[in-house]
């Protein structure tokens, strides 16, 4: 790498031009780790077996965030996802995340 | 129907992957009506004989409300809209509205 | 009823002054009616108490769609909600929904 | 002035602390005009007299966009808006607009 | 031009139907002034030399603004922005900005 | 810790009611690392002590996602933000960061 490529020449900030770019299918994968206290980690499984909203809430607010990444990131082009999966697994030291976001388009998901 | 086909084979939800369909020109209608009283309806009719804005707002939140569709539905993928229109009939009982949206790609505007 | 308080005397929609309102305690309940066929109403109802996702998704949307409200309706004031519930009651013919949103301010959630 | 506010000492942009400052009424005005065509003109006024949307769209689209100020200006706080108002006067040139704004908080809406 | 397109025969404002429309290639230019006393000025100059945010800041939101556009012309489509550049120039008496916003669609960027 | 807060006694999510809760002043901190190649971290370096807007935009990007966290977080209420900062560090292995938002108000930033 020799250059920031969502820099111009003069160092300023720019959304990059994908105009020419032929659409390809594109995935991107992140993973994450939650650490929490087993006093709620307990809850949090209890809930889970049970009837709660936890993990529920949190794979819709994933979702949905993924939605906004655009608004968020400040260079990232608008993207048409064509799917996001969100996964949790529950480990005795608290909840393991992956995120899954499918494109087909100029421009990746994994920006 | 025999499953929920925006929930995993766990139940967990996700934005369903429309990567591998193809682009198809859909159309979704959707009509709705508001009942009210008469002093409110003879005031709507009133001003939109005269030069009042009340349907003339509620037809652009309409449409802005259709562009934001996936911000508001969960697991709706996001849909470039073609067209959007918003009619309003006064009738004696109140106002029926009719919304008509248009989209051409992989996924639908029916969902 | 002798006139529409979101329009001024021209007939121009505003965002009407609240300024010189007092912060009183407001509470809106609305209900509403989801009337779906005996199929899909036995997946809702099978899905519920084993795990998925179908009503916690639902009450999500439902709680994030009110935090959206000024977003949506083009003459409301933006309002800090104090607290929003969303409860279903799965009946025979489909589901019935009641949502609760509370906020202490100048203006209500009641608009 | 000697310094720009929204940046600290070493030229960091960043939302100034206003949680020292108390409430106070304030007040914004901003007027622009459009300068356009005599077809397109005589269109808006034709359209006007009749019951075109014309203008209804543009003041519903000024009064949405004066919610969304923090959204689009970066270093801008949240600001609880009490009011908001759009005029439209036709000239022989063109379209001039007035917007007021109003808000009671520790910051104005005149950023 | 003889009509509002984006009204339609009854004067309701509705979003065009690009339907039938084939993509094209299209790119959007605007340029803007802003006029500002000395003193400003010279911080502005000042702080872009050494290290400051002024024009970064500036830069985001314009590029982020960008993407917001159908959130805030009612009418405008949902648009896939292919690249954003924004543009400043200091001058004597103030700061010159053009904006440059493509898309390879069925509608402009032009609207 | 014996309950989820966010959770009613059936385990539905649910935005809790802060309606009876005082305003005081709230902080939070939040502190994270960035691990990035050597190749990477130069380059941000040197754009960083010439002119570049890398870290600008990344300032940036994290006060407007302050703003919008009751827009990602489903259960958040909305928050009166009164200061947002964010600061970078660059050490040997990456970046440290550090954000600090400031409310006054019925609920926190610590959600």
């Amino acid at each position: 790498m020799t250059e920031l490529t969502h820099l111009d020449k003069s160092g300023n900030a720019r959304m990059v031009d994908v105009g020419a770019k032929s659409d390809t299918e594109r995935l991107a994968i992140a993973r994450g780790e939650v650490r929490i206290g087993q006093a709620a980690l307990s809850l949090v499984r209890e809930v889970k077996t049970v009837k709660g909203d936890v993990l529920a809430v949190a794979r819709v607010a994933g979702i949905m965030a993924a939605k906004k990444t655009p608004d968020l990131i400040p260079l990232c082009h608008p993207i048409m996802l064509s799917s996001v999966e969100v996964d949790f697994t529950l480990e005795e030291w608290g909840i393991e995340i992956e995120a899954r976001a499918r494109t087909t388009g100029p421009k990746g998901v994994e920006m």
